[in-house]
C-alpha cells in the first residue's frame, strides 16, 4: 500500500487536533506543514517539518493531499491553488462567506477533478450517525420533524462575532448541515427568531446570542434549531428525529457514566465540555473517510456542496431575521446566482 | 365548616372525570347534574340527583357553583347565565373560539362577581409546576427559552378536526398557556409552520397535523412548541426551561418505573397514554383549587382572561400559518377589539 | 351491593394512613375506632365513631372486619379475639416476634374460617408487580438473582431498636417476604453478614445497621438483600430480577419527573422519603384486595403463612449473624415446631 | 528522552490488544515478539520483528521491559526469567493459581529490583476511578457497602472452566481486586454461595456459573459481588459504593446516547458487548501507567501484591462455597504460608 503524503496549512487549536490525528492514520505521513504564527515547539516534539508557507506545500510534487486549516478567510483561495496543484483537500469550514466565492472555488476543484472534504465533522459523530442509520433502516417511518438543540458553553467574545459572520453563519450552519444530512432532503424555507439575551455587546456587533430557526423540508418534513451562545452546564448537542413509528433522540455525551446520589439528589455528569471533547471521535473519522475515498475506496459525503448548501441556508436565516419574515433558500440563489 | 353545592352540566369523558373528583372532595356535595345524552346507569352507580336541564341547575339557589362541561359551543351561554345566576364558575376550555364571544361572558362573570376558572388543568400538573416553582426561585436564572414538546398519540377523526377550531385553537392552546403560565410573561408575536404529515383528511379539513410555533415574549425569551397529531410511542408532553444559570426539563410521565435488559437493549415504560392518565393529578389538583377560592381561601390562577388571552395567541398562529408571517398578538386584538 | 362495616383498633401513624384510605373505599362504612391514645381531633374532623376499646369492637356483631394497627406486641391476642367473634381480620405485619404465637394466631384464624391479611404492602406496588408479571409471562426467563436495596433514610432511635426484634425481624422482614412473592419459590438457606456503621448505640442494643443477606432458593435460583439503617439521600427501594432471557428492575419514584442542568451537572430528583411517600399506592390497593376477597370476590395473597414464614427466615438470618455460619429455615422449623 | 524496547510474549486476542495500543506510544518501540502459534500475517502487516521464543526476548540486552501474556500457567515461570534478566515486567493475570508459586515470583521480581505490573485493567477505567476519587474526596463520607455487578454475556466452554481454577480465580478475580482498589480497605472473610443455573457442564466440570459473594472489609464496611457466567443483554460490569454522605454508581458503557421511542417502549442501547469493547480505554491506560512508572516518574499501583492477595481471596471464596461456611484470608494464608 503506498503511503500518503500530507500538507498541512494552519496549526490553531484545530489543526493541532487534526494533525494529532493524522499522525495515528496508518500510511499517512505528514510531510510538510506551515502556520505564520508556527509553534515550533510544538511542531518539533512531533518532529514535524516546518516550510515556509502554503506555497511551498502546493507546489511540493510529492504531497498528495492539503488540511487547510488555515482563517476562514483564506480557504476559498487556498482551495482554488491547491486543485491547480493537483492536490486532494480537505478544508475545515466555511469556504466562504459569500456564496460567489464559494462557487469559484468550487469550480475550480470541478475543473482539477480533485477530491474536497469540508471539515462538517458531526456527520460522523457515532451518536448521529446511529440517528441517521436508525433512520434510513425505516424504524422511525416517515420522517415528521428534526429538532436540534445546539447551545455553547460560553459566548464568543463581541470582536470574534463581528467577523464571525453571525450566529446563523458561523454556529447554526453545522445544525444546517445537520438537517440536511439526518434527514436526506433540502431545505426549502427558513424563518428564524432571534434575541440578545446573553450579551449586550453581541447585539451591538450586530448578531443575536439565543436564535430558533424553523426549517420546511421538500420531503414535506419541518426542522427546528434552537441556539444560544451560552449554557453554563456545558456544550448542549441534541438531536432528535420524530417520525411515523417513533422517534430518537441522540442525548449529551458525558465523561462518565456515574451518578451520585446525595442528598441534594440522583446527580449525573454534566456534558462534555465543549467541540473538542465532544466530537474528538468525529474529527478522527472524518478523516479516516477522506484518506479512504482519496485511496479510491469510497466517496467523500461531506462535499463542496455541502459547503455551499450550508451557506445558502444561513443566509436564509440571516435575512429572515433581518427583515423577520421566512426566506425560501430558492431567493438566496436567485439573489447570487440569479436563478 | 359549611359545605358547598355542586351542580353538573355535561357528562361526557371528561364530566365523568371531573364528577368523580368531586365526589372524593370533603364538604362537596353534587346535588345536581344534567346532560341531554344522560348516562343514567352511570349516575345511578353513584346516587347522583339528574335533573332536566342546565336551567335547573342554575335556578336552583341551593347551588354554590357549577361545573360547565358541556360541548365547547355552548360553554359562553352557560357561563353568562350561570354568572347571571350568581353561581361561582369551573368551566372547561375554551369559552369560546371567538373573542367577542369570550369577552361578553367575561363581562357577565364580572358584573356578576363570581368566580370562574377556566380548565387549564395541565397548570396543576405537579412536573410543570415544579418547573414553575424552580424558575420562579431563580435558580435557572433569567429566562432563554421555553421548549414545549406536546404530541398526541393518535389523531382524532377529520371531521372532529373540522368543528375543532383547527390544531392552534384545539391542540396548542394548552401549551400557549403553558407558556404564559411558566414565563409569567405575555406574547408578543407568533410564527407558525405546519404541515399535513399524519393524515390527507386532516388537510382536506383545512387543518394541519404537525406544527411548530415559534413565540416571543415580552420578556425578551423566546417559545418553541412542537405539536403533533400522532406520536405513536404515547402521549409526549415535555417542556424545558431554559436559562442563564441551567436548564430544567420535566420529563414523560410512566406507569411504573421499571426498565428491562434484553438483548434488544435496555428498555423503559412508555410514557402514559393519553391526558386523563397523564393528568390525572392536575385534574384533581385545579379543583382543590377552585374549591379553595370560591371558600375565600385563595385566588383562582386560571382564571377568564386566561381564557381569552390562550384563544387571541391561537388565533395569530392561525393567521401566521395561512399568511406564512409572523403576527402579533396585539393585531388580532385590534382586528376583534379595534384597539 | 351491601356495605362492609370496619372496626380500627390503633391510630399511629400507618393507623391514620389506613383510615383515610378506607375513608375512600367505596361501600365501606368504618363503624368504630379505638385507640388507648386517642387522637380526639383526628377522629372528629372525619366523624369517626370512638369506641372504649378492642373488645367493644369484636363484640358489635354489626362489624364485618377489623383493622388491628396496635402496637406488633398486641397483634397475636387482637387476632385470635377477632378470629372468635368472626371478624375477617386485617393485621399490620408483625403477627407476632415468636413462631409459636404465630402459629397460635393462624390456628384460630382457620378454626374460626375468617380471612386474614398481613400488611406486606409492598406486595402491592405497582413497580414490584409489574416485576411479577413480566417474570411470571416469561419475559426474564428463568430466575437467576433477585437483589433488593432496601436503606431506610436515618435509622431509629436505639430504644426502639431494642424491641424491635433487631434489623432482620424488623426491617429485612418486608424484604424476605418480597423475595418469596416475587420468585414465587421457597427460602432453604440463609446467611447474613452485618456490622455497626452508622450508629453505635444500635451495636449497643444488640443489633446492626448494615447488612447484606444471601438467600439459596427452592428453584435454584440465589437472592441478595443489601439493608442499611441509613441512606441520606432518601428511602432506597430497588429490586432487580435477573434470569437467563434478561433483567428487570424496579428503579426508585420520585416526586416528579424533572431533570435540571446546572454547572454541578445534571440532577433529577432524590428517591421519595419514606414508607409513607413511597408506598402510598401500595397501601391502598392492598386494602382493595383485602374487600375484593372478604366480597367473595378474589383471594388474599398476603395471607398469615407469609406473615409466619417471613418470620422464621428471619430468624435464620439472626442465628446466621449470630453464629457467623449459614442457616436453614428447617432448622429453624425445627427448633420452634419440632419438624 | 530515551525510547523504551519492548517483547511481547503471546499474541492471542489480549496479546494483540496490547500490542495495538503499545503501537500508538511514544517513545516505545516494540523490539521483538513472539508466540508458538504466532499469527505471522497479522505481526508482518504491523513489521513486528518476530524471534523465536521468550528466551529471545529474555536474552536480549536492548529489551527494557517485556509484556508477559502467554497462557497463565507460564506466567510465573517467565516472571522468574523477566526479572533475573533483569527485565521490566508486564504480566496478565493470574501470576499463578498457586499462592506459593505466585510468591516465588515475587521473590525473584524483588531480587532483582525490576518493575512488576499485574493487568488488572478496571483499576484504570475511567468510570471506577472517578468513584475511587469521589471517595477519596470525602463526597461519599465513610464506606458502607461496595457492591459490584460482573456479568459476562455467555459463558465459556466446559473446557476452559475446568482448567480456569473456577469461577472466583478466573472471574471474581477481578472484582476482589476491585473492592481492594476501590474501599482502600483489605478483606478479611469471604461467604460465597454459588449455583449452577446456566450449563449443567459447568456444573460438571466442578464449577458454578452464578455466585454471590459477601465480604467483609477491614475498615468494616461489607461488600457484595454477584456474578453470572450469561447475562444475555450484554457485558454487565457496574459499581455501587454506598456511604455516610450518598452513593455513586458506574453505570454500564454503551456504543451510543441514544434512546428510542416506539410503541414497544423507551429503548436504549445495550452494554457494550464484553471485555475488549468496555474496557479499552483502561487497557490503554494500564500500560501508560507502566511506562511512567519504568521511567522513573511514577509508582506502579497494580503491582505483584495485588496479583497474591486476589488468589488469597479467591481461594477463601472457593473454600467458603466447598465448605460453606466464612472462611477468612488469614486462614488461607496460613493454609500456604503457616503463618
Amino acid at each position: 500500500m503506498k503511503s500518503i503524503n500530507v500538507g498541512i496549512i494552519g496549526i490553531g487549536r484545530i489543526g493541532k487536533l487534526h494533525c494529532d490525528n493524522l499522525l495515528l492514520v496508518p500510511g499517512v505521513n505528514i510531510t510538510a506543514i506551515t502556520d505564520p504564527y508556527m509553534d515550533a515547539c510544538w511542531a518539533h516534539s512531533r518532529q514535524l517539518n516546518v516550510v515556509a508557507d502554503a506555497e511551498a506545500i502546493f507546489s511540493d510534487p510529492e504531497i498528495d493531499a492539503v488540511f487547510i486549516l488555515s482563517p476562514s478567510t483564506l480557504h476559498a483561495e487556498q482551495i482554488i491553488q491547491a486543485a491547480k496543484a493537483g492536490k486532494n483537500i480537505f478544508c475545515e469550514k466555511p469556504i466562504a462567506l459569500d456564496p460567489l466565492r464559494i462557487q469559484e472555488a468550487l469550480e475550480a476543484v470541478a475543473t482539477a477533478g480533485v477530491n474536497l472534504q469540508i471539515g462538517f465533522n458531526r456527520r460522523f459523530d457515532p451518536n448521529f450517525r446511529h440517528l441517521k442509520d436508525v433512520y434510513e433502516a425505516g424504524q422511525i417511518g416517515d420522517l415528521y420533524i428534526v429538532k436540534i438543540i445546539s447551545r455553547d458553553p460560553s459566548p464568543p467574545p463581541a470582536e470574534y462575532v463581528r467577523d464571525s459572520g453571525g450566529i446563523f453563519l458561523d454556529m447554526t450552519i453545522h445544525d444546517f448541515d445537520m438537517v440536511r444530512y439526518l434527514s436526506g432532503s433540502e431545505v426549502i424555507e427558513v424563518y428564524a427568531a432571534g434575541a440578545v439575551l446573553i450579551d449586550p455587546a453581541i447585539g451591538e456587533a450586530g448578531d443575536v446570542d439565543t436564535a430558533i430557526t424553523t426549517l420546511t423540508l421538500e420531503n414535506g418534513a419541518l426542522a427546528v434549531i434552537d441556539n444560544s451562545r451560552k449554557a453554563v452546564y456545558g456544550y448542549d448537542q441534541r438531536i432528535e428525529l420524530f417520525g411515523s413509528k417513533g422517534s430518537i433522540t441522540a442525548e449529551n455525551n458525558t465523561a462518565t457514566r456515574s451518578t451520585m446520589m446525595t442528598v441534594e439528589g440522583t446527580l449525573s455528569e454534566r456534558p462534555l465540555d465543549f467541540f473538542l471533547e465532544r466530537y474528538q471521535d468525529s474529527f478522527r473519522l472524518e478523516v479516516n473517510e477522506f484518506f479512504t475515498a482519496i485511496s479510491g475506496n469510497g466517496n467523500i459525503t461531506a462535499d463542496g456542496e455541502c459547503g455551499l448548501v450550508s451557506i445558502l441556508i444561513g443566509l436564509a436565516a440571516k435575512k429572515s431575521l433581518t427583515e423577520n419574515r421566512p426566506v425560501t433558500v430558492a431567493e438566496i440563489r436567485r439573489e447570487y446566482f440569479g436563478k
